[in-house]
Parts: structure tokens; C-alpha cells; sequence
């Protein structure tokens, strides 16, 4: 019997802010949080659609949700914001708060193999448990048929790779300066190291190299990548031009990226609420 | 010499945010963080209109600043926004961590003359010292002429008062959620005491007081209240209807308040966020 329960509720721009907490069984008893933004309007029969945000480095549910202005657009829209934990907590794994980029808050959305870190089933967790738990207990929200995912930094990565591997699933991804190529950078290789016990194994998660698997009869996935011109990341952990470039070399009609230079722009949240209202109106085109 | 530095700076909404931190003077060697958000186009020669947003208990300097998705309605309008820390920071006052309402973080605006908190004038503080600092030293914002103040809370009584203290020194003031008779409340009273050594000395200090004390020649002074009918602190620390009943019985007609309640909002940044176009638009039409 699932603990699923509320655990705070605000309105907000006309909708709903509700915090939620649940014990996973695919993240061996993590207690997990997430928020969701429901737009007003919002009923079980006619459910708002349903829009993911996978968080960074560091970041858990509320960083989104507190600091990117989203709701005021979610909510002219009849958009629903799901906002998601970044790793599994609660749990104790030695050395999992030793660095910020691996570990506690650094899950890295993929399923871990390593025995060590077991309970770091990420991809999962998002794609399966919570979509499932969001689907039977919080019925004015679609995320099975009006679904997108967006995401930053590490969570850009996530959200490539999420809508990739799952044709069909999601109408359209959207990433805020994200890891697209994880096996060529730091941040990538060490997570895909610890988590999966090589980078070779990454592959399986890595945005640039999925663009290769898309299957060829489709369905269309548009994805949008917005990355700023001063970000101190980029271009060392981020690098849209090689996922452009991996794009053309994949010669697949069924893929679009729309790529947007942030002139001036860093890879804080005073970016990511700039851009917010673009990225929704773009989401809300193929929902 | 002033030890005035920026600390942090990020662009936004095309303007810029900024932090900044300087050694202050009347708070007795605090060190003191406050953050300012500039327009695009604010230059020496035509520096943006300051709008100060005092924050609330247990805040801090970032609080408003990150939660309020305000820049975008600033940036649009061309409003500089100015956000303080709500009391003395980096010194030790016996007792100043022992409650969330008396203290660190809950300087109440007033200047203290118990000697025991005489680091704690953060009256003054805004008012003379931080206005003085930034007149000085961020010459594309303008706290002389075209200037107004806002908060929320502690900051909203912290808006209220400010305007009705000084006459003709904001050209407006709105305050979400304000505490409007702080000699009547259990926050202002505790507060009073310790500052000041009696509720009574705090009759300085309270807005509903202070608008029997206007000058009768005026200048004109708008006042604008939005208050949640969902918050929990509402009516009981927070009494509008006491504002505007002590308004009319002031009978000066160079005071007015426009009054909105808000239907299901609680005391949160949700709230605020909700209505902060709202009070910025209201606020420029007076700029």
C-alpha cells in the first residue's frame, strides 16, 4: 500500500502549488518529494496537460518551481508543472555527499548498475513510478497522452534522453543549457563511471549518441535547447553545436532541434526564468 | 572608506542582478547583503525609478528577489528593484536566534533603543545609510526622486511606515499582506518590547498610527494593501480593515489605500508572485 500523501498546498496565478511525498520501491525506500503546479481549470475529466522539469546539480523539487516564474504562463496556458527530486533520498550510500556532481542530488536520470549505488534508479523513477503514481492519484493531470519534458543542466540531459528513448511518449522536450554529449565531459563521465562502471556504458544515456537510435518511422520529436553565451559550463560541460552537428549526421526527418543562443546569459535560474515563457509557448505548440 | 563591493552579477530579463555587500555603520560593523535588480537602458544619465521591497520575517535579502518573478514586469516598466536584509547580519546578540519572530531576521524596522540590541536600527539603516550607499555608488538607480517602496509582512508595516514617516520621500508604498497595527499584534508587541522596552514606544513605529500623524499640507501619498483571505496569520497579526477604518477616521485627504483581497491566497511567495504585476503596474502609474 502506497504512503503517497499531500504535504502542503498553496493557490497560485488561479491554480494549485501541492507538495507531495511518497516512499519508492524502485528507489529501495527513498522518501521522495515533488511538487506540481495544476493550472485553474484543471478537472478529471478534461486534465491539464502535463509538462516535466528535471532539475540540475544540486537542485532538488523546489528550485524550478520557487525561482523560474513558470506558473504565471503555466497557468494562461492550462499547462500542469511536475517537478521531480534528483536523486534518491533519505537513504544513506557511503561517499554519496562527498561531491556535488555524484550522489545525493546527482542522480543523473539513469539506472545504476553498480551494486554500490542500487538504490540510484533515476530513469526509472521518473519514467515509470512517479508517471504511474501521478497517473492513479492525481487524475487532472495528464502525463499519458498531453506529456512534455523539459529539464536543466543535468536535467536538460534528462530530459533529451528521456523523450528519446521513449518514441511517442512525451509530444516534444525542451532543455535549458543541458549535457547533451555526457560521455565527452567531466560532470558525464565521472556519474556514468560511478553509477554504471564505465563511461562506455553512458552510451545507453547519452542525448548526441541517441539521436542515432531514433527510430526511422518516427513518431516526430521536436526538441529545443537554450543555452547562454556566459555560462561558466559552457562550452567545457555543455555543447549544443555537437548535438546539432550529431543531429545532421543522424539524417533522421522524424528529429528537429530548434537551438537558441542566450547572448549575456549565465547558467542560473535569472537565465532559465528569462526564457521560460518562450520554452512553455514553444511546449504548448505540440501538446 | 567604505568596503562596498559587488559580490555576484547575473543577467536577467535583459538587466542585470546584482549582489552586493558592504560593512554598515549604524548597524554597529554588520556585514550586510542587499541586491538590486537593474533594467536594460538605466544609465547615469537617466537612471531606472528604485523600488525597495522590504522582506519578511525569517527572510533574508534573496527571498523576494528569487521567489517573486518580479524582474520581468521591472525589466518591461523600467524599474530598478532593490531588496535588503531584514536585520543586522555576522554579529552575536545574546538571544537574537532564540525565536523566528524576534531577532535575527526580524528587525522589525525600527531602531532600537534597548542598549542590549543596539546593533539592531534598521530603520535608519534603510532609510538613511543603505539609501546614502546606493545614491552614492549605483548612480543607474534612482532612491532620490523617482523612488517607491514595497514589502511583504514585516516588510509590508516596513513599507508603510517609511512612506508615512517621511513625507514626500516615495512617490507610493504597497505592502502585500502587512502587518498595519503592530501595536495591537502579538509580532509587533513582542517585537516593541524588546526593541523598544514597551509596546507603547512602538506607537512610533505603527502604520495605522502613523496616518493620524500626516501632515494635513500633504504631499499626496497612495497606499495600496493586498491581503490573502487564505492566510493563516489573517486577521490575526494581519488587520487591514483596521488600516482603513483609521484612514477615514484621519480624514487627511492626501492619504488614500486601495485595498485588495485576495480570495484563497495564503501568506506565501506564491501569493506574491500571483500579484506582483499587479502592484508594480500600480506602483509605476505614481513613478
Amino acid at each position: 500500500m502506497s504512503d503517497f500523501k499531500e504535504i502542503s498546498s498553496s493557490q497560485c496565478y488561479g491554480g494549485t502549488v501541492k507538495k507531495y511525498q511518497h516512499t519508492s520501491h524502485v528507489l529501495l525506500g527513498s522518501v521522495m518529494k515533488f511538487v506540481v503546479f495544476t493550472p485553474p481549470g484543471a478537472t478529471v475529466e478534461k486534465p491539464a496537460a502535463g509538462v516535466w522539469f528535471l532539475s540540475g546539480l544540486t537542485c532538488n523539487e523546489d528550485n524550478f518551481i520557487t525561482k523560474a516564474g513558470a506558473c504565471r504562463k503555466a497557468s494562461e496556458l492550462g499547462i500542469a508543472l511536475i517537478c521531480p527530486d534528483t536523486s534518491p533520498r533519505g537513504i544513506k550510500v557511503e561517499g554519496d555527499d562527498a561531491s556535488w556532481d555524484f550522489g545525493v542530488s546527482a542522480g543523473f536520470y539513469v539506472d545504476a548498475t553498480d551494486p554500490k549505488w542500487a538504490a540510484y534508479q533515476m530513469y526509472s523513477y521518473i519514467t515509470k513510478e512517479l508517471t504511474d503514481l501521478i497517473d492513479a492519484n492525481i487524475k487532472n493531470v495528464d502525463v499519458a497522452e498531453r506529456t512534455a519534458v523539459m529539464g536543466h543542466s543535468m536535467g536538460g540531459h534528462g530530459a533529451l534522453i528521456t523523450a528519446l528513448k521513449n518514441p511517442g511518449r512525451f509530444k516534444c522536450a525542451a532543455a535549458f543549457s543541458p549535457i547533451v554529449t555526457p560521455t565527452d565531459v567531466p560532470w558525464g563521465q565521472k556519474a556514468f563511471t560511478g553509477y554504471l562502471g564505465s563511461i562506455e556504458a553512458g552510451r545507453a544515456y547519452d542525448a548526441a549518441e541517441l539521436l542515432g537510435k531514433y527510430p526511422a518511422e518516427g513518431p516526430k520529436l521536436p526538441l529545443k535547447v537554450v543555452q547562454g553565451t556566459a555560462d561558466s559550463f559552457y562550452p567545457s560541460q555543455l555543447q549544443p553545436e555537437v548535438f546539432e552537428a550529431k543531429l545532421k549526421v543522424a539524417k533522421n526527418e522524424n528529429l528537429s532541434v530548434e537551438i537558441t543562443m542566450a547572448e549575456g546569459y549565465d547558467h542560473s535560474y535569472w537565465f532559465i526564468q528569462t526564457y521560460i515563457d518562450e520554452v512553455l509557448l514553444w511546449i504548448n505548440k505540440y501538446l
